[in-house]
């Protein structure tokens, strides 16, 4: 099959019928069609209805709209010659906390617009669990499917404005297993019990209207499939934006949302975990967390020799709150400051004047009340610190038993993407020297940004798409964390700073002068 | 691919789930069909949607109903292994006079019930011209389509009641190609105007809901291709019923309808024609020509030596007409008993009280006044005599030019299959007698009944049809009779009876002791 987009638009120039050519208008189209797309081609109704006098009106020049379904192309529509319209497609990355689409221009290949917004989900459960609760009864879930379904389709038509509807022949959306299944409407009652089990993996490609949303009438759906309960479309997309699966060269893909999910693998094989290891790492559980505003910390510096503090905020306002890039830069400071010891307790005795109870516990005081723009301080407490070390202790232990089960050192990976919101900020410096990320060369991290959503894109730019994704599928083995002996045993010394074994830190040792 | 119907419902046992096997419901049922269909299977939303609550109710016990759409099988519903629903298909033969619905059940391969009705655009135009011109405008071509789909929609829940419509879950339609146009609400314009252009040739698969007919709401549609504005769907159905397009030997199928449309070959090649043949024929033309009902004259009878005249009735009823199948006989008799010469002329002297003048045109009184239960004289005049001879020799002469431009002979063809309501009744010894057909073995004729509607329930009964299909049309040439310059020539000497050249017909002339 020739390499293309998902949806294309084909100029063609037929014989025009004669006494010696009394083909069928949709014969001489079809098999023009067919042999500049190379494969099969269907034919709706609605196209057959409006062929004869397009054909005529164009003088046998037309241009053909199509759209693979994965293993056929469908004829959209049909343009007059000199009719220029845009044609579209819309990745939508459906996170369970936000949602965001990308409209993408199929033929230049670029994306025009991003846009996002809050999933309407959330009125009835702040987290999944809670809506999966909520969802037991089918005329629950059908409330969520439809919440989901309204914003979809008032989202989708404002970040198609102007453009009219017929402009988007495509949609391909990712979501974790939960949220495919809320968006399709499908049960969710035994995704969450023993033994965790979605009623769907892969979903055939379908039609916009079938779903209710806008866009062309023959507009076509592609939901990303799940290898699971726990490893959704969101992650296959974002090993379709990494390309992992395409190498020689054996990588990790590392994505930090409500769970951390590591994908480790190449071409010929994907070894897929995951691991609570993440809210924490997020800012999500802080008491001075926020979400990415202006006034959030993003940045925080702490000169170890003056124990001067610095922080940046996004717009460069004045600090509100904490958001989850700083996390690890905070705790990577504090640790180099001296004002955390490898443990992971607070060290007060450094800098006793940022130090002080609240709430009964102690806690450091990043931004005095005087300096914040709400003018209460901004701080973390030890407990939040525990937290933060223990994330981060599974997500290093998470990375060591993955490489462990196929013989792999750290040092055999090429490449560590680093995919969510979180990895487009990460400091891998930080991470290093916190612990959470192996000390390996720095250039070896490479962040993805939203990956899941750079997967609808790639999957819409890549008709062949289909075939990786089944691929991934077939090669792709999940190891379940939980249940692995070594994993417990191996965290407790992920639970240091940066780990109970320097070896594995050597050039943090060195930087920090510690000594084992 | 297996072989089997275009429908089936299959008994699958699945595995359980269990956390050694945490496959998808859809995976889990999808894997399993595949493996005993031999093909790829498709799962719309709908199925997706109960399937969880159906595996879980039936212990993963299940029966999977699924239909073939000539590329994939589409999974349309589950069922409890205990329910017994039927599953049912609808052959359709949508002629411009009648309309014959099949009912198949798909389980036994038994028709179960069949049910015809006039075709309801008959008010806009008595023949197909009329309504082609009619429907030069799209709002009235429109109107033809609804009133095709409304009646089709109320005579469909006929033939189905007392089953639910949900038991109806595949539709095989044929019309000649004015016909599916009119079914599908394509533009016919171009059908009739050189270079006589249909829309479409082949119909992809469609769903039975896209057209508003009745059925299961995942049933699926099979309009059966055209070849060219001549060649209808109708006549692919017959050549499907017929089996001539499969076998080593050479065959001639013949179906004489408003047109007599014949097609000679085998598995290996195909060649039609068409040419106007039709009417008189089929008594259309006659001014006692009725419908095959009760008190239609269907057999006639002359003693060469007694010239005693009998009739044969539907249902035994006093004579009220002539309906088709009788008017080869009567040509054949009258020719036996010296009423009628060489030339078409009524000889009146054999039996001077059987002819009269009517409207100042010789006519045969084949029922006198107060025999006949209207109280008027059953009879036909020189003139249609003349009509049926045309006919007749138009018939002999597209035989022949067929034959000659392949180089064979009529000693060379295996069977003659005679399509058509009128083949169920022709009777063969008396088409030779007239020279309509060829003076071979009589057991070379195979009548075929309604072979349209007996290919549309071939094709229902066998998913192969779809291939078989395309082939048809692959290696089908079509030869235009009226641009043949023989043509006329050879019809001169047909116009006779049986021909001017009697070594044609040794076995007639032989019988009735005729010399050149």
């Amino acid at each position: 099959m020739a390499k293309g987009p998902v949806a294309q638009e084909v100029e063609l120039s037929l014989p025009a019928p004669s006494l010696e050519d009394q083909r069928a208008d949709e014969a001489r189209l079809r098999q023009a069609l067919e042999e500049a797309l190379g494969g099969e081609v269907r034919i709706p109704l609605s196209v057959l209805r409006k062929l004869p006098e397009k054909l005529r009106q164009g003088g046998f020049e037309i241009k053909a709209r199509s759209a693979f379904d994965g293993s056929t192309f469908w004829l959209q529509d049909l343009l007059l010659k000199e009719t220029e319209h845009p044609l579209l497609g819309l990745g939508i990355d459906l996170g369970s906390t936000g949602v965001v689409l990308y409209l993408l221009d199929f033929k230049s290949g670029e994306v025009l617009r991003e846009h996002s917004f809050k999933n309407p989900q959330i009125p009835y459960g702040e987290d999944i669990l809670n809506r999966l609760h909520f969802a037991d009864k089918p005329e629950r879930r059908r409330i969520l499917h439809e919440v989901t379904i309204k914003a979809l389709r008032e989202e989708i038509l404002k970040i198609l404005s102007p453009h009219p509807e017929e402009a988007l022949v495509y949609i391909a959306l990712c979501g974790n297993t939960t949220m495919s299944h809320f968006f399709l409407n499908l049960e969710t009652r035994h995704l969450y019990r023993e033994p965790y089990i979605p009623a769907a993996s892969w979903i055939d490609t379908l039609k916009l209207k079938e779903l209710g949303l806008p866009g062309h009438p023959e507009g076509l759906l592609f939901v990303f499939p799940n290898r699971g309960s726990y490893f959704g479309g969101d992650l296959l997309a974002g090993i379709l934006a990494s390309g992992l699966h395409q190498r020689e060269e054996i990588s990790i893909l590392i994505d930090v949302g409500t769970n951390a999910e590591v994908v480790l693998g190449n071409r010929e094989f994907l070894l897929a975990t995951a691991g609570a290891a993440g809210p924490a790492l997020e800012g999500g559980i802080l008491s001075c967390g926020m979400q990415a505003a202006p006034g959030a910390i993003s940045r925080v510096r702490i000169d170890p020799k003056t124990l001067e503090i610095r922080v940046e905020t996004i717009g460069a306002e004045k600090p509100r709150g904490l958001c989850g890039s700083a996390v690890i830069d905070l705790l990577a400071e504090l640790f180099k400051a001296g004002l955390l010891d490898q443990r992971g307790k607070f060290v007060p005795e450094t800098l006793p004047e940022r130090f002080q109870e609240i709430d009964g516990e102690l806690a450091f005081i990043l931004v005095p009340a005087e300096e914040s723009a709400t003018g209460a301080p901004i701080y973390v407490t030890q407990g939040e610190i525990k937290s933060i070390i223990r994330s981060k202790g599974a997500m290093y232990t998470i990375l060591t038993v993955l490489c462990q089960s196929v013989g792999l050192g750290f040092e055999d990976i090429a490449h560590f993407y680093i995919a969510g919101s979180f990895g487009n900020y990460i400091d891998p410096q930080a991470a290093i020297t916190i612990g959470m990320l192996p000390d390996v060369p720095l250039e070896r991290f490479v962040p993805l940004g939203n990956a899941a959503g750079k997967g609808t894109i790639a999957f819409l730019k890549n008709r062949n798409a289909f075939q990786e994704l089944r691929e991934i599928l077939n090669n792709l083995t999940y190891l379940e964390m939980n249940v692995r002996p070594e994993f417990m045993q191996l965290l407790t010394g992920a639970l240091f700073l940066p780990h109970t074994d320097l070896s594995l830190f050597p050039n943090v040792a060195r930087k920090l002068g510690l000594s084992p």
